[in-house]
């Protein structure tokens, strides 16, 4: 499985996302899911992948050098679109591309052929922003509104950020908030596991603010991880009793 | 859809499960999902249903009244089983029944017959247990390593579960972390919806310690669902900044 997030928020976008990949629980791997696209200063593109790892890569390797099959035909690739829509175009038209020509032969062995991805970013002198592509190769966009977007394993994480994600917060802010719906889902889901990639990117400069790597190890994962627990039993110990405690405290 | 949710502790036994039933987003009523087989002082048997609602009325009529087609054959009841275990058995059984009845039927109209069942309590001089039928009619049980159950739209409400439930935790506490629980839920899927039944039993007493119907305007409710929310944005701003939080702040 996997659980990729991408937040928009009014100073920049903050992506993040797992590395563990498995063909049934008895095959587990690392791969990274989170691609930079940069040029630094005139693009910044951030592709973030989730579904058959044969498809994300095969779509990854056209995304950066055109679409096609054995002899690529000569196409637009990420480090040549003029426009964030542009990207969002190609990464459908690359996916329907391997899905059609892999997907009989993948289904005749029942697997699952398909894929979804997130595409957020800038390129210089136009608008930031940030995509879900659905495996059909359709896809939608962040507004101010619904402000996030995850693919994968997305449930587990999700009230965290219903919660707090909020255009008008901090990139830092919404990194943390990154970081805690990410354990919540590592901790449900054993098909989600560490490193996590985690990227910032602040508006209008067009090169990435940073990239970590996050380990098993990392202190200061394990310190948030632990300090979130902590307050979240203190919080519902806090939480007031109901009128009809008395009847379960009798 | 629907959210079921069973927590047993040292202390006794604390259910939740919402009340909004869907066929399709343009149908949706309110069915009670918590039922009660209650002899005070001798009984409390909780059975909690999501899925197919045909199903999991009739495997309910059948618990009361005897497992069988229009003429039911003498069986047990949940009034009449001498043991939890049996109870959980009498629950898969009927499951059977019903789905036998109408599955292929029901499948021809590309429709899902199945339904699964969270079902707990205690008899009289025999042990509390707390089991999860699955659709087939086979179940799992409770233990003190994995101290709570959930059927139906279980992913938004896990993470607290997961943090905060405890088999030595207060039968009141287990409560409100429940109410937490269904109040994520019920922000993120509009198929999980108030009221809310929540149901409390203390070990031994063979009776209800108290059944609770929570409305939209119940004001206790809303003030948790507030303090919780506040609560988790005020804890994520005290989380620690990262080493690499100068590189997204410069």
């Amino acid at each position: 499985m996997t659980y990729c997030l991408g937040i928009m928020l009014n100073d920049g976008l903050v992506f993040a996302a797992d590395s563990r990949t498995n063909a049934g629980v008895d095959n587990i791997s690392t791969y990274r899911k989170l691609h930079v696209f940069e040029e630094p200063g005139e693009r910044l593109i951030v592709v973030l992948s989730a579904g058959n790892l044969a498809t994300t890569q095969s779509v990854l390797s056209q995304l950066e050098e055109g679409i096609g099959g054995i002899e690529p035909v000569a196409s637009q690739t990420l480090y040549t679109v003029s426009s964030m829509y542009g990207a969002a175009q190609l990464v459908g038209d690359a996916l329907r591309n391997v899905t059609e020509r892999h997907g009989t032969h993948v289904a005749a062995q029942d697997a699952d052929v398909s894929a979804t991805f997130l595409i957020g970013g800038q390129i210089s002198g136009r608008r930031m922003r940030l995509f879900q592509v659905y495996s059909a190769g359709n896809f939608i966009e962040a507004t101010e509104d619904t402000s996030f977007l995850q693919i994968g394993e997305a449930k587990y994480g999700k009230p965290i950020l219903q919660r707090v994600v909020r255009p008008v917060m901090g990139l830092l802010d919404a990194a943390k908030c990154a970081i805690v719906s990410m354990d919540s889902t590592i901790r449900a889901n054993i098909s989600v596991a560490l490193p996590l990639d985690i990227l910032v990117y602040r508006k209008d400069s067009c090169r990435a603010a940073t990239h970590q790597r996050i380990h098993d190890d990392d202190p200061y994962f394990t310190r948030v991880s632990n300090q979130w627990g902590e307050g979240l039993r203190k919080l519902y110990e806090e939480l007031p009793n109901p009128a009809w405690g008395d009847e379960v405290d009798r």
